[in-house]
């Protein structure tokens, strides 16, 4: 059987989201949240438009291995709040203004200050870093308690007691770890980036959570935890090498993309002298002009369009594009190789699918 | 039967302390946490001399009902790492630089990027909250983690999950609501705030944590989750009030205190502004010139020793010490009075006397 058309992926990823959204905006749980400020940071994100990838890979990873959805479904609101809570602390971290098109957290609630305090501007933006660093706080709590609730659903408690564990280690933690390298590299001087150290970096912010979600899927589908099934780690380790694929592509279109269908500037791994193993590759091989062009506009956050045009140009000529984009693909083929060990079903051709689209993608 | 003497109970939660850090700083842990920056801001607190009160409670709890103290001691040690999470991240909300007489985790890793990377003094700054928030991030998981080791130890998995979701909601959503009131409440002309709320603000940020502790500790003894029976519900209503007293007593101290063995400058309150009950008490009883010189010294980080002096002598004369004692003791009297439904034993007495140091503490 042949992967699923690309069609048929995003109608599946589409019911996904639905699913899950029910399950992440019921009502039941706003309540929880106090005083009004905290409510509101915690929902800002998970109300914006989304995909919701995270749930839809547990989901499918759930039915790969014949689970039943409903109970899985608790799991699939519980990591995409896991990841929601990461980018709340992240954008505090990369002092980033936008999220999903709208202000981030930290960057809102300085504004709440403003208008309602009649705070100053430096008293709102500690106020404002103050609600995202406790809106976060309380998400990664929500995240747990969400996933708890599959046991209401008839998952056994000793998977879910697995699956907390897994998420509070191994999960929590290589995420962490991931964060901080990211922030140590940036201080680093480029040269002294290495691809491997940024690969790592990589598997760990990006690969971690999304092994996580398929492997929990799958665990929950069949009751069995990762190490306990060759076909739950074989999922697990699929999803995070197709999430390795994932970023490098992300760079690429940062450089290569469409403005307007990225979302944000091109170019800001640029002019923020971003170390990616597309940006590195280019250093290693330019000639001494082509240095001369990267170096105009890397690190240099007032770069103008035409310089960071110049760079886009170099990491074409030298290679850099092809090279990363060549090892995406080769992540991608790995991860299908793990797929293979997955018994055919109409699940498996959609994760196919989604293995394919993401070096595919263009936005 | 009395309550036990002062002596008996710092015995006793010293043979306690022992026990939780055995478990607490065992070296197996120490390996999840990476990179290295991570790894020495989650153990900076921890491994800082301190009582470990909290899990002093649970133990005493778990015996109260007749529990084995062995399955409770992964709890003890989570219940102090869940504290040590809040300590982290309010230490950065408060832009605090001491903490148990050491810097605080944000202060610590910002002179770490001084030192490692050569980052200029904003940069390190931005570095050790960065470094903060991702380190309290990893042991607010942590202590999940630890939670859940409970199971290993015999408690029953319904048990433990019952436990992990109240601390994911209740504990976790209640003590951030409290740090948010108190952030809100700074931000407030202190004669617009009222009693009603700094004691609801201080039931949320001590005596919710506290009651955890007393219910979780006792939950693990008899093996019913709170709101199942109703001497664990009384414990942890125990414990929640003498938390409030212990609080209030705090506030006492901060003024009248000796600053030797208070670790932080007397009247630090005084000069941040801070609405405490003692302080309301004061702005509703004074004279004119009384009024007078609480204003001089309220909010003003450069009042002087003299000025200080002048507030604490208002705050004896209008009787706002008094006033704060005696509220202090009457929460003592009624956790006294939920103690009385426990059954008679030795670590009930143990409890008994631990509710009375709440006020009888001069540091």
């Amino acid at each position: 059987m042949p992967a699923s058309s690309p069609d048929t992926l995003r109608r599946e990823i589409e019911r996904c989201r639905q699913l899950t959204d029910a399950v992440l905006l019921d009502p039941r749980y706003r309540d929880r949240f106090r005083p009004e400020h905290i409510r509101r940071a915690v929902y800002a994100y998970i109300e914006r438009p989304a995909k919701r990838l995270r749930p839809a890979l547990l989901l499918l990873c759930c039915g790969a291995v014949g689970g039943d959805e409903q109970q899985a479904l608790p799991a699939a609101a519980a990591v995409e709040l896991f990841h929601t809570w990461t980018l709340v602390h992240d954008d505090i971290i990369d002092n980033d203004a936008l999220r999903r098109g709208q202000p981030t957290v930290h960057v809102a609630a300085a504004d709440w200050a403003l208008a309602e305090f009649g705070a100053d501007p430096a008293a709102a933006q500690a106020y404002g870093r103050d609600v995202a660093i406790l809106a976060g706080d309380a998400q990664q709590a929500w995240a747990t308690a969400m996933l708890l609730e599959c046991a209401d659903r008839g998952v056994p408690a000793s998977v879910v007691l697995g699956l907390v564990g897994r998420l509070q280690t191994v999960l929590n933690h290589r995420l962490i770890e991931g964060e901080m390298l990211d922030v140590q590299l940036s201080y680093r001087r480029i040269e002294s980036c290495r691809e491997d150290e940024v690969l790592q970096m990589i598997r760990l912010k990006t690969g971690v959570l999304l092994e996580y979600c398929a492997a929990a899927g799958a665990a929950i589908g069949c009751r069995r935890l990762p190490g306990e099934d060759p076909v739950v780690d074989a999922l697990g380790e699929f999803a995070h090498l197709c999430g390795v694929a994932f970023q490098l592509q992300d760079d690429i279109l940062g450089v290569t993309g469409n403005e307007a269908t990225l979302g944000k500037p091109l170019g800001s791994d640029i002019r923020e002298g971003k170390a990616t193993v597309l940006i590195l590759h280019a250093l290693r091989h330019a000639s001494v002009a082509q240095t001369a062009a990267l170096r105009a506009a890397l690190g240099r956050a007032a770069a103008s369009t035409v310089e960071v045009e110049a760079v886009r140009q170099v990491l074409q000529e030298v290679g850099s594009v092809t090279y990363t984009s060549t090892l995406a693909e080769r992540f991608v083929e790995q991860a299908l190789a793990r797929l293979r060990m997955v018994p055919a079903s109409a699940p498996r051709d959609l994760l196919e699918a989604w293995a394919h689209s993401m070096t595919a993608r263009t936005a």
